[in-house]
């Protein structure tokens, strides 16, 4: 594939979508430009076909060895890593992301795939239990044997940040394939033709490995129509979204009036508090100037773990941390946000949170797509006073709210809405204090970092990116890492079931 | 404590709540009669005084350990077991329930208490992940460590039909503990004493081992009023509720007005379908029919997990079997459901099933709280198109559905709402039809069960009590079995953390 013969239409399992209806394109948000492709919402019965084919594929697909699996997520890591050139190509023109960001992030894709791979190859995760009959109870005790199976269709949501990592074959693709989940994506209107490009390899590495082609399908539509469609259709059993707060109750919205409502997984909406205790301000200051200015400004401040509140007791080491990170900020060049739009967005956010924060730390600029960073500052008492100000700032900003004294901590931390995570900078001699605190952050967060930054989500077995409402929809349950795959299984017992009716991995070797 | 010092009053951690406001007696069932203790409904103050208390002993319990709380655990059952004699007095005046029905309910509900005692002993719940630092990478690996903790505090519904094994110290009140959650009940109307004397050794056994007084609260009070406003009371971070859908639905639909959603484990309603395949209906047919017909009618039929949908293939076998099991109900004398309540919303059902079932197999009876059995039939191409049919009839009774061959077993099954159970009786000779089933139910049910009966519910590892709405709000969950815990845990992870500020368990010994 090339960027020449874009098709701009769905993946209904192997088959294409028609070029008709309505048609959109996308932008270069670094330029302002139209890109010259033209991509196609799908129709109704398009959406149809997709759907039945998920359905058709979920028991097949569910019931198949997880080696065989593990075998597809991987040959679509190498069929992605092969494409490298292509995708950088097309992703920094759609996304303005600079190419590295985009070659990072497809490696990181590519290592998600193969870390589904190893975890259900090792099979742990399918939770497999046997009880032992025993007849010589009172009543006979049967014998119970449970596995986790998948839940059913998937329907992913791609993540305008992330055009590779959480879109057409990010983490939740990855997670519900690996669990045995049918997917049927639907793409983000920031990156069509990068989805195309995904999608076209998902799809390929399927047909050439003999799959039911209902495994997977990609759609172009908007939320509204094509999205609320498909989270309400009786087929599609979970669901996997990563975007704004707005869009995830939406989302969570339409999946509860459905007759049978089903689990929505939304990463929603997150401030990620940065707690700065005094003797790390006093020793760490550059330290921490340093990892908050790059933190805050990584991505152009579009990541759901950047740090947007900065939490520090007044005094002369916060001024110099302050000057520092201020410093460091004015460095920083205007670069080009994800669409004009989400520029717009972030421009209304910040005029919200100005509207009640003392003071300007540092001013920054939104001028088309482009934005440079702003550091606002108000103090602890009128942040607890005013929710407004726990508006999230999608973009490189950050509010430091200045505490009396660090015990204030604690009061600050209690009026915070659900958060992915939290942050401490400490050292020894704080011991006291952050003990204080930790036994409430670790209840409004859902990963806690010390003496670091809370961008850079590990992809591992301990990773948790998740966290209480508004964080996600459910704090039982993370996006990213390991236990991702939890949100599309369910187990199923099986009682005094002959051996050669249990599912493969519940028999006896 | 015996009868005659019921003070009828919440338990508000260490108090009691004020004999004033709305007042309610008690009935006994069986005999129609009033009992002879009044017991109030909550205060607004007192409800909040609950909250209150609850939530000021969450980070201790949650922070406690394991070991503490298992001995707690244990401490409750045994002082349960001492009050043995009072309890069945209580319980079956209230629920008009057999002695011996008690005796094993209370010997149950202490067996959970001490099961999840050795669970949280053992730890494996807690799901504690490490992933080592990696300096030498660029950027630096950062070290991981995950585990689960309480979610918060927690509220749980009495359930009417189980008086102690999932009411005030019922499987989700010992879950919920062992987690670390706080526990407010709001206690079932239809057996307030006995909720006395359990919570009263619940508190008195806390009290003694010098707990947070919020760590349980027990509540009286409506179910639209104590249990909303609980339900949607910031402080409380997840609910556990056994009942009937429409109650279920209230409690979820009441969970997502809050301004932020928590999960509701609801579990609801089921028809737990069997099906009869043809050889083990020739084969199999008296021990079938006597095996329906206990588990049909025990309980007086009141179980969540009572066969309620006989699925076989027409025939002389079916007949003979049909036969067998209409003279064993013949035998049943009419015994008192649970409330007079109760008894007309079961007549209400069959009335509403039988106005689209063909035939009256065997004709029940409801008189007052009393009912006998009822056994209707309908073929399966009207079931299939007759939603009403699939209306629970809380009671003893089942619904027989007459296919015309087994084959057509997937098609009734494809219609069917989620079910916590589905049963399968077979030989060998029905191998290859059963297989072409089971990936379907397996799908559409928590449990499976081979040629025996859904009633009688192990406390065990690899228990499943769940299933796809609307037998229960979340199939990822189950409120019976090891696995009940996962409702109340979330995970957490401690990124660079200095080991004495990690929780203990993750701490390297």
């Amino acid at each position: 594939m090339n960027a020449t013969n874009f098709h701009g239409t769905s993946f209904i399992g192997y088959q294409r979508g028609a070029q008709h209806g309505k048609s959109q394109q996308a932008f270069n948000p670094a330029t302002g430009q139209a890109l010259p492709w033209q991509y196609f919402h799908c129709s109704d019965t398009e959406r149809e076909k997709a759907l039945a084919l998920a359905d058709a594929a979920f028991i097949p697909f569910q019931n198949s060895r997880p080696e065989q699996r593990a075998e597809l997520l991987e040959a679509i890591a190498n069929n992605l890593a092969a494409q490298e050139s292509l995708i950088i190509d097309i992703a920094t023109q759609e996304t303005g992301l600079p190419s590295v960001r985009i070659k990072n992030e497809l490696a990181r894709t590519c290592f998600q795939l193969r870390h589904f791979a190893t975890l259900i190859r090792e099979g742990k995760c399918f939770d497999k239990r046997i009880d032992a009959a025993d007849n010589a109870r009172t009543p006979p005790k049967p014998e119970l044997r449970a596995v986790k199976l998948a839940v059913g269709p998937v329907t992913v949501f791609g993540a305008s940040n992330f055009p590779l990592a959480f879109s057409v074959a990010g983490g939740d693709t990855a997670s519900a394939l690996a669990a045995g989940c049918p997917v049927i994506v639907k793409a983000h209107s920031l990156h069509p033709f990068t989805a195309e490009i995904v999608a076209g390899v998902i799809s390929a590495t399927l047909k050439q490995q003999g799959w039911p082609e209902g495994v997977f399908s990609m759609l172009y539509g908007a939320g509204t129509e094509t999205g609320k469609a498909l989270v309400q259709d009786a087929r599609i059993k979970a669901v996997g979204f990563t975007g704004s707060e707005s869009g995830g109750r939406a989302l969570q919205r339409y999946a509860s009036e459905r007759q049978h409502p089903i689990p929505v997984f939304a990463e929603m909406s997150s401030l990620n508090p940065v707690f700065l205790f005094p003797h790390a301000l006093d020793e760490l200051s550059d330290e921490i100037a340093g990892a908050l200015a790059a933190s805050i400004c990584n991505g152009v401040g579009q990541f759901c773990t950047k740090p947007g509140l900065l939490i520090a007791p007044r005094g002369v080491a916060l001024d110099r941390c302050l000057e520092k990170l201020n410093a460091l900020l004015t460095a920083q060049q205007p670069a080009p946000m994800l669409s004009q739009q989400g520029a717009k967005h972030f421009a209304t956010a910040i005029t919200a949170v100005k509207a009640h924060a003392n003071t300007v730390t540092h001013e920054g600029k939104v001028e088309a797509a482009y934005a440079s960073p702003f550091l606002l500052t108000v103090d602890a008492q009128a942040f607890m006073k005013r929710p407004e100000l726990q508006t999230e700032m999608f973009g490189p900003a950050a509010l430091v709210i200045v505490a009396d004294h660090e015990t204030q901590f604690g009061d600050i931390s209690n009026v915070l809405n659900g958060q992915l995570t939290a942050t401490v900078w400490q050292t020894e001699h704080d011991a006291e204090a952050v003990a204080n605190l930790l036994p409430r952050i670790q209840n409004n967060a859902g990963r806690i970092v010390f003496n670091g930054v809370p961008t850079g989500v590990e992809v591992s077995h301990a990773m948790v990116h998740g966290g209480p409402s508004p964080a996600t929809s459910d704090a039982r349950f993370t996006s990213v890492g390991a236990m991702a795959i939890d949100r599309f299984l369910r187990p199923v017992c099986f009682q005094n079931t002959p051996t050669h009716l249990l599912p493969e991995i519940l028999r006896d070797k």
